[in-house]
């Protein structure tokens, strides 16, 4: 059994009858990630995010979240991954090149306090755009049929084997535009989910990504669509609702964003021009 | 309409035929919170807090979230809670009386980070709880039986308004052992409805909570668990899954734990003796 997976004692109730069985839970743990950088007389380590979640593709993760964060641009920034200690599963530290500059200051997770008119919706996308390091700028158009997009949940689900097992796991998944599913991974975090497609995106040389389809099993919030917009994704399609501020984003990103996506249908909240119906 | 939902523009696609309409979409705007603590003479203020939140009830959200992470130990300790400006709306100012100690280690979210055993799912549990400041032992032994149980889902689900109008909603409730819904609360973001609740009841003099169910109408992550047990809960009812860091954190807690809430059945993680089947 895949270590995503625990098993646990459980009491099902069905119908006023009970009985004891093993279950399966999706795993759930803190994982740490460490940052050494800086030139060779300024070298430093630093603790930089501690998440839960779903243990595996660990070093996806950690590469994800350094880009999606603005902290790498692309995965050669990286000298060496590594998980802490042999019995300590839980850390992981990523070493940089010394030439990689890091900001410190956008270490600070929560750069959206820095905007000068306090906080809102408008400063946070505009917080977000600052950080963007991706150079690249689309070379061309892409185009998808309706007819493409609402086959690709049941593409997903297919892959989605923790989900069956535990029913707790947010799946993503990235489309290529004749529908074949290239990569896809799954969380018990929605983010960490994303974190580790882009992450393992990079690790295989897939970017840039802007002729891929991202497909998310549930909800698209806000900080989902951030994160795709840093690794370039021109279209995003989520099985759940975008929040308010997820649609603005899209729009103002001149993202692609389709939601409620199942099999009869779906509705688009920003850049319909990318999907032909 | 409650400013807890915004209206957008939306293409509606369904089989092969598109139609512009006018939608709603759950509201997700940052909320900043900011503590003014210490004493007269060390009085500081800072913050300490950013998190994407459905507005509405930012009062109870500041007050649940400054509970929950234990810089509070009930509603007397805070003198004002106010929002920072009249156009900015996404700022909290929340304002201790001078005799409330804080500790601003403490205010650093990542407390996982400084247990000395590195991180793991049991450095979680023990981290959370030398953070607990509740002082009140349950006095009576909580029984429920699974009959009421079963019918909690469908109480919560007509009171929550928003996600009806969305689809993009987290809710959470709070029901006495006689099954009756004391309190409900919802928010884009699961651990935001929590709070918001806990927030709520401590406000409205609901404390302990020691003799009511708290219901979630998703996953039960490590998060929820902790909050709730923060508060004194010792029931939970999980419409979703349960991740195995929260089924964990329940049985080290002494806290029942229902997972996969439907209304023919549930499966218990945690301390079943407290349902009577």
């Amino acid at each position: 059994m895949h270590s995503s997976v625990t098993q646990t004692k459980i009491t099902r109730v069905r119908g006023g009858n009970q009985t004891e069985e093993t279950d399966f839970l999706a795993a759930e743990e803190p994982l740490e990630i460490r940052l050494l950088f800086g030139q060779a007389e300024n070298r430093k380590q630093q603790s930089i995010s501690v998440t839960m979640r779903t243990p595996g593709q660990d070093y996806e993760l950690a590469t994800g979240f350094l880009f999606t964060e603005g902290i790498i641009e692309n995965f050669a920034d990286i000298r060496s991954i590594k998980h802490c200690g042999g019995l300590n599963k839980n850390v992981v530290r990523v070493e940089l090149y010394e030439h990689v500059a890091v900001n410190i200051a956008k270490l600070e997770r929560n750069f959206y306090t820095t905007s000068s008119c306090g906080v809102c919706g408008k400063a946070s996308i505009d917080a977000v755009r600052t950080v963007r390091r991706l150079q690249h700028t689309p070379s061309a158009t892409v185009n998808i049929s309706s007819t493409l997009l609402l086959g690709l949940p049941g593409k997903l689900r297919q892959t989605q084997s923790v989900f069956e097992t535990t029913g707790g796991m947010h799946g993503c998944a990235l489309f290529n535009t004749t529908g074949n599913l290239v990569l896809s991974r799954e969380d018990a975090g929605r983010h960490n989910a994303v974190d580790k497609l882009i992450g393992a995106a990079l690790q295989q040389n897939l970017f840039p990504l802007d002729s891929y389809i991202l497909l998310l099993s549930g909800r698209a919030s806000f900080e989902l669509i951030q994160k795709a917009w840093m690794a370039g994704i021109q279209i995003i399609a989520a099985v759940g609702a975008p929040s308010s501020l997820a649609a603005g984003m899209a729009i103002g990103a001149n993202i692609t964003l389709a939601g409620f996506l199942h099999e009869d249908g779906f509705n688009i909240y920003a850049h319909k021009e990318r999907i032909i119906i």
